[in-house]
């Protein structure tokens, strides 16, 4: 096995409407990108060949290139999923997608060791390891996009819970009686300040007969946090006010995450974060004004170091810690590991 | 040094009304109890030569019985503090505590280290060593009392935060524009479902000519959590809605807790939940209705297993670990503590 400072992986980023996968080298170079529309009405069998199709290809080209030889693969998945198993249990956002050993499918045939980590936590390691948040110890990483998730650093490490979904920062509830969340509960942050939340607070707008520089500017088509955002830049009062208020509940949830985890860093990433500058700045002021005031002042936010690579990037450490986690406990055990599975490609070789 | 299964600890509990020490055995038996009034307006020393006191009388009693001497000495004391140089930084209930050295003044009186932590911390030590979390990986323990506190075990360990801060889960925002906090943030849960908060909100109601039965039980008194109950369970229909609005609000506290770190258990404490039996059952609802489905299926809510007593018994594994760790980081230094200091009974003999 490579030395984990020499080693290369193969990083897949499975969402809701791309799959991306590329090369990652030790010095964070991502190359040989392929990306392909997700297509998930063709079915889950055809999204997932062509996933391996995809993964081959990379790393074929990275091959005849020739770049070292990955010591494995990291899929990067919405959750919730079975990180131990790589499986993903329901992908809310993938037609039909109920228990899928994405993991072995991917390691069958590609013939590489193969990981499954929930997106938003690949996404923490990768800002945790090399962006942001490098060097701190309780870190965490929130992503404010379509919807709002994260990814939790706790005492140095990354913080699962129970059954490795914890880190959903876009479920805590700001509202007792807000609005509805896509899971059909009241008041989550998510609710309110991710696209959807704001593009939902808009079409009740428009259906009130208000927002009028939206409704004109849409001509009849659904808004979308990039039109409402659009509309409130050119002064529409009604999208100014759904704005205002994501962004309020957002830096609720920061102050809420300060006082509960106390952490060194906070970094924001996802397309709204990114494409909003006033996030940031609304973020840091709803900190300083619902958090503890030590804790408030303690806290650094940042923005994200590396965008939308995130999800691949992030996949090069956690491939290479699992890898030798699992050699680790084969050898503490006489060959059967203990804890954390072999890697995939043995174990359907059984 | 004793073996940790064989150790004991002498636990003192330092209250905003009381101050309680006892000797606590290693099968956990309570004994040789002394509490005093904390009497804060004598001043800071009086109440530090009054906890020595009490200390070296529970010291005393235990040796005269010819109980196990302690290895060391846990205070429980309410944040923010500093825990590894055993510093009250400050304590909102103790009239002019700012920057207390209580350890090293305790250790200096009782001739043993001695280990300062957060009292909510203490009590969950004590319920997942010992009580409703026992055997858990992720638990969270919660106190509903006058105010709301917590502390979080993930993945098998205490987490502190960076500055030890972590854990208030009082502090979390459940409503936007909600009720002012103590520290005057709006719309923390403890503004809602503490006893402050709940009589809080039976002032307003009183004040706008509400809630007859209460005001006439009163008499003229200030309302409180008891008073807010009673009247509730004679059927004032405003008290009823205070506690209503408080329960809901701690029931989204869980659902965010779970949704966000995915616990085994959450354990509740303090003088509310274990008066109210109504709180667990509410609390439990309010999971099930705001939380992932599997998360929430998956949480285990108890009430904790050592009542008051569990900032007094908490202190025996956090004084037999801190003790260990300083001797491994001497031995592993070559006598320099490394991270954790020394016992400070040594620290302050230089």
């Amino acid at each position: 096995m490579d030395d984990a400072a020499e080693s290369s992986v193969l990083a897949i980023d499975l969402g809701g409407t791309r799959i991306r996968a590329a090369h990652i080298s030790p010095d964070l170079t991502v190359s040989h990108r392929v990306a392909a529309l997700t297509n998930d009405e063709a079915g889950v069998d055809a999204v997932v060949s062509r996933i391996c199709e995809i993964a081959a290809e990379v790393l074929g080209a990275a091959r005849a290139a020739g770049l070292p030889e990955p010591i494995g693969v990291g899929i990067s998945a919405p959750g919730p999923l079975d990180r131990e198993r790589g499986i993903v249990i329901e992908a809310p956002n993938l037609a039909g997608w109920r228990d899928v050993p994405l993991a072995s499918r991917v390691a069958d045939h590609v013939k590489l060791p193969t990981f499954l980590e929930r997106d938003t936590n690949v996404a923490a390691q990768c800002e945790w390891r090399y962006g942001a948040a490098r060097g701190s110890r309780d870190a965490i990483y929130i992503t404010v996009s379509t919807g709002i998730g994260g990814g939790i650093i706790a005492d140095g490490r990354p913080l699962f819970g129970a059954d490795g979904t914890a880190g959903e920062v876009g479920h805590i509830t700001v509202e007792l009686d807000g609005p509805l969340c896509g899971d059909g509960q009241p008041g989550h942050v998510e609710a309110i300040a991710s696209g959807t939340g704001i593009a939902r607070a808009a079409r009740e707008v428009l259906a009130a007969g208000g927002a009028p520089r939206l409704a004109a500017s849409l001509a009849g088509a659904e808004p979308d946090a990039r039109s409402v955002s659009e509309a409130a830049d050119a002064g529409d009062p009604a999208c100014l006010a759904i704005l205002d208020h994501a962004w309020e509940a957002l830096g609720a949830l920061g102050a809420s995450l300060v006082n509960l985890l106390n952490p060194e860093v906070i970094v924001l990433g996802g397309g709204i974060a990114v494409h909003r500058p006033e996030v940031i700045e609304r973020f840091r002021d709803g900190i300083a004004r619902r958090a503890f005031e030590a804790s408030a002042r303690r806290v650094r936010v940042a923005m994200a170091k590396h965008g939308d690579d995130v999800s691949l990037i992030g996949s090069l450490p956690i491939v290479i810690d699992r890898i030798h986690r699992s050699a680790a406990a084969r050898s503490a055990t006489g060959g059967v590991p203990a804890g954390d599975p072999a890697p995939l490609q043995r174990r359907t070789t059984t």
